[in-house]
């Protein structure tokens, strides 16, 4: 897999750690510009990919910024002590990014489709978050006690509501000004052992493909005026990118090189073309399992007066 | 049943025709300022409540403005012919209330709470609307034959995103500028009767009670800068009127005089006062039905250009 | 409220404790062949109604067997550890009800209606059960430790499959043979404060009113040929109810003496009669709540393997 | 492509139409025992593989009996009178395959998973269905006028009720004896282009693959006892065979011959292997167009006495 054939297939890599891991590939020698640190827990290791210098940024494809990879391969299983470890290991580098104060006010906004299962990861951690922000309004100061002031919106997407996402979340944020927007959305991966198995945090908030064509506004700094930290998680995978993988596997285990296969990709994937993704059958479940722990890492670093014993229960 | 009774419970009807009932059965004729027309189809009686001065405001407790009433009760069967009917009705009275050009960017908002069944028409409207404002940005043109644009969005309620409905479409408004505003909203009725029979069209938008501790803010002209129209469907009736009805009925029946039953009616209605509401067992079937009459007449009165006999295929 | 007036409304009370109260009322003494024990935990009450005899039965329209009630109002709060505490003292009484033994094979029927969210609680519940019957049959033993096989089934309601639903069970058990089960269903109370604060567990299972026209079957013994354990909780109450004791409340507070209000209660009813039913907006949370704690209590009682730690997780 | 590569991944082509392509073009002739029709319709063309012997069986994978073949792209246009055109194209077949007296009672079951979008087809429908057994037995003679008597079920699949589907169906056939089965399921194809486009009609029921460890029971004459006619479309292809297409695609076009994929191809499918499929992002609006065009094929064909114009109103 080369950079090249992600540019001609108009894909670019959602992953930090993979972007770096391809173009490390062709080069076979650390970006200039990158910089990574990894620390180890015992269900998760969690990479931090630091992009530093505008040169690191056009080489990656991503802008300047850090990208924490929490790699949990036990989100696949059914295994709840290790699912609450990932939701504290979650929390613990959401509060190191995003720096809040005890009055920082939070908007959740959840990205993606309701009615497409591997889309709706967003709008599921939504309807899983524990909002508080009217309380601070209407309740007595008694129910505030270690909550922070937190909304939360599933803005749906342009199919249904004919309306451009940034723009829904801008006009929002311009009337309630949020001082950190959390944006959770559904990541494509190049590869299928990263779906469910990865959550990327990233402090540039989500921005689109640089590629001709795209008019998708990014939900960042620079558009919405306040900070906004992404929470993604792999739930699909790139079909193109698999198709190119297997053709590469294949060509290497006769011994040959492989050349360019965009045009038998292209061929196979017809008429859908750059749209179709790769998912696995149970992705309710998978989907299910990781709303529950971003939901319950969001509440723990959001609102700390909550007993940790009480957290799962709040995940629902 | 007077006015008094309805204060005493906070209650402040949605139907103008359910108020004026009241007070003129208080006075024993038309309110002054109050002006009533009357239209006749085969499966629908069309009132129309005009309020046309500030005394009548202050005596029906609604501001000044039309209130067409579309009373069908057939509504409740299973009669698809019929049903078009309506749906054909309530075109005709939005396009006269709306007055659109063919260039005008409409709004669609579906107020309320997916997850509580009578209150989900709103959203369920939302779901089924025929959005093409994204199709005016980016598709060719062939493709906007006879369509206006159109978007939607379906705001969620206060105590899930703990942001006030007002503001998220204040926010959208603002960024989007619509033309014009329709809010879709389920009603309370006085009557169970009411229940799934009745349209209320509102130039006047949505204006909560006045009540003094009354929070929320309007959806009208005046807090959203643009024109709003409410079309709202009564999908239960208020518990305290009922029990003040039957009251009243009871004591009628023995001849005597009913008083002020306020006190046993909320002991009666402890632990929820007035939050507590009457409805149907059938309510899913009746909400599905009356959101694929109303997604139906928005077609029609806002896309002229699809063919009437599809329309019922656009429902979905 | 007396008996007479519920059998001239065809409407028969779903829970034990509410039917001996109106009983009592009447002869204001406990009735023959009925014994009543009760419990206190901090945050519960566990009154068990027992109909000893036929006489009992006859008098309280409930078949004989044991009517256990919780009557926990903190279920209505937002209180994770009362709730834990009221799903251990659900288990502890299924337990003792159910008398189990380990490789017991229970199958969970949720009764009731998905798409009616007063409706739904059944449903929801089957959706949140830990079920383990096919782990059994293709996974390791190791998989299996501390569980019990458990299957769950969710019927649907006649209007929407055509099928009584004790014809699905009853051809269901017949195939997978269970040695138990456990039907969850929404109740209709008397009073409102009963909506989420009382959870009833019956051996008796699910018995329809005995009224003329009463064409639905149970889901007991005897048709069911296995022992049935039904879980209910009132998520409504009965409007026609409602308004007979608000009549009954106002005519004692004049000095009166209540007579028949049938025919004023009926007419304020029209047209959708004994159908109507009385529920707080909040309906939703309220509904996720309780199948949140029945899910969590049924992991207790079936799955005794499982750390009570982790059951809220489970609970999702 | 060659059977052997299939046989290696374990997948049985689910279209018979695309078995037969396969075999054909590995030995360049029509099948022994194998006979094909073809009719034209304006926005469909209709194939039907007729299988006539336990030779032709063997080869094909699949049962003796008449799988018919409705390739309609327009299905994913967004054309709702081309939709009417397909759905009574899919109605007439029907018709001919069930031979349906007017007395048919008639069973519909929708396989799948409502939670996971490429798998809710079969959920889909039966929530669209026209259901009316129910009003057979309860409900006056002139309700009854031009309808069937339909029942529906949506059984749920094993994960979420621990019960093998055929189970509980045969359960629910032994009670109510229908004389027709119509089984609805999502299928997976070998290529992308019959995602939502090609409808299977096939009198020889859901007949899973024969492979070793295969401990999924028929849904099938055979095992229920009544005729089960199967209703299948692709939503998703198998995410094996898009790669072995890709490998053979590229491998061509560089002049080469394609030798064994299948290591190459399982190391990139890890970890979820045979389980993977691939599907189009907008499969949302691809399966509640699909479950529309079903559902008013059925209704059509099951109520000869609804009026045409009216389908399109019933398929909500």
């Amino acid at each position: 897999m080369d950079s090249e054939f992600l540019k001609s297939q108009g894909i670019s890599l959602d992953l930090a750690l993979e972007a770096r891991e391809i173009i490390r590939g062709e080069t076979g020698r650390e970006i200039p510009g990158v910089r990574v640190d990894k620390e180890t827990y015992s269900h998760a290791v969690v990479t931090t990919v630091h992009i530093e210098d505008e040169a690191a940024q056009a080489v990656m494809g991503k802008p300047v910024g850090k990208y924490i990879t929490i790699e949990a391969p036990v989100i696949r299983e059914n295994n709840p002590e290790a699912h609450r470890e990932v939701a504290e290991v979650l929390a613990a580098q959401l509060k190191k990014m995003a720096q809040l104060s005890m009055e920082s006010n939070t908007l959740v906004v959840g990205l993606g489709n309701w009615y497409a299962t591997p889309d709706a990861l967003g709008p599921k951690v939504v309807g899983k978050c524990l909002v508080t922000r009217h309380l601070f309004k209407y309740a007595p100061q008694e129910l505030q006690g270690g909550m922070r002031p937190v909304s939360a919106l599933a803005p749906g997407v342009l199919g249904i509501t004919g309306i451009e996402t940034a723009e829904i979340i801008k006009g929002v944020v311009e009337r309630i000004q949020p001082e950190l927007i959390i944006a959770i959305d559904s990541l494509a991966a190049r590869g299928v052992d990263r779906i469910a198995t990865t959550i990327q945090l990233a402090d540039t908030g989500i921005n689109p493909g640089s590629g001709i064509g795209n008019k998708r506004a990014g939900i960042n700094k620079e558009t919405m005026g306040v900070k906004v930290v992404a929470i993604g998680v792999p739930t699909v995978a790139h079909a193109a990118v698999i198709a190119q993988d297997a053709i590469e596997k294949y060509i290497q285990s006769t011994g040959g090189r492989p050349g360019d296969a965009s045009a038998a990709i292209n061929n196979v994937l017809q008429p859908f073309g750059g749209n179709l993704t790769v998912t696995p059958k149970e992705i309710d479940t998978l989907i299910e399992d990781t709303a529950h722990i971003i939901s319950g890492g969001l509440s723990i670093a959001l609102h700390p007066g909550i007993n940790p014993d009480d957290y799962a229960y709040y995940m629902h």
